[in-house]
C-alpha cells in the first residue's frame, strides 16, 4: 500500500465534504447522533468492519458525537485503504439514519 | 451533587491507583485489552451503564487501548458520582478479564 500524493488526497476530499485533514496525515470527521446509544451502535458496526480490514481508526465518543480519525500511520500517512474505509463509514452512518 | 474537595479526591485516588487527574477536573484511565473487539465489548458495557446514570465519560478507542475520562463538567469538576462510576468501570474491566 502506497502513500497518496497531496493531489490525490485533495481529489478524494472533493467527494468527502465532511472529512478534514489533521496534522497532514490524518483524516477526521465528527458524526452527530440524536441519542447516545445510537452513536454506540455506529461504533459497533464500524469496529466490526475495522477488524475485518485489520485497520482501526481512532474513535472518540463524547456523548452524542463520535469522532473518527484514520491514517495508515505505520507508513506515515494516507492510503487508498483509508479512503475506501472512510466511504464505508459514511455509508454506515447513512444506513443507520435511514431507519 | 457537590464538587469534591482536593483532599477528598486524593483520598478517593488511594483506592484507584490506575486513575490520574488531568487538567485538575478530569479523572482518566487507560484500559488495555488483548483483542480489539474485547475493548469494544467493554465500551458496550460501560456505555449502557453511563446511559442509565445519564452521565457519560469521554471514551477514546485507539486499537486495543480504551481510555476513559470522566468529570461532572457541567459543574466544573469531580463529584461522588464520578468516583462511584469509576469504581464500576474498574469492576466491569475485572469481570471481563475473569472470563
Amino acid at each position: 500500500m502506497e502513500l497518496l500524493s497531496n493531489d490525490a488526497i485533495q481529489e478524494a476530499l472533493k467527494e468527502l465534504p465532511n472529512w478534514e485533514i489533521v496534522d497532514k496525515k490524518w483524516l477526521e470527521r465528527k458524526f452527530k447522533f440524536n441519542h447516545y446509544l445510537s452513536g454506540i451502535d455506529f461504533v459497533n458496526e464500524l469496529a466490526k468492519y475495522a477488524e475485518e480490514k485489520i485497520h482501526h481508526p481512532v474513535i472518540i465518543i463524547d456523548h452524542t458525537t463520535v469522532t473518527l480519525r484514520i491514517s495508515s500511520i505505520e507508513i506515515g500517512g494516507l492510503t487508498d485503504l483509508d479512503v475506501e474505509m472512510i466511504k464505508h463509514f459514511n455509508q454506515l452512518f447513512k444506513n443507520q439514519n435511514k431507519n
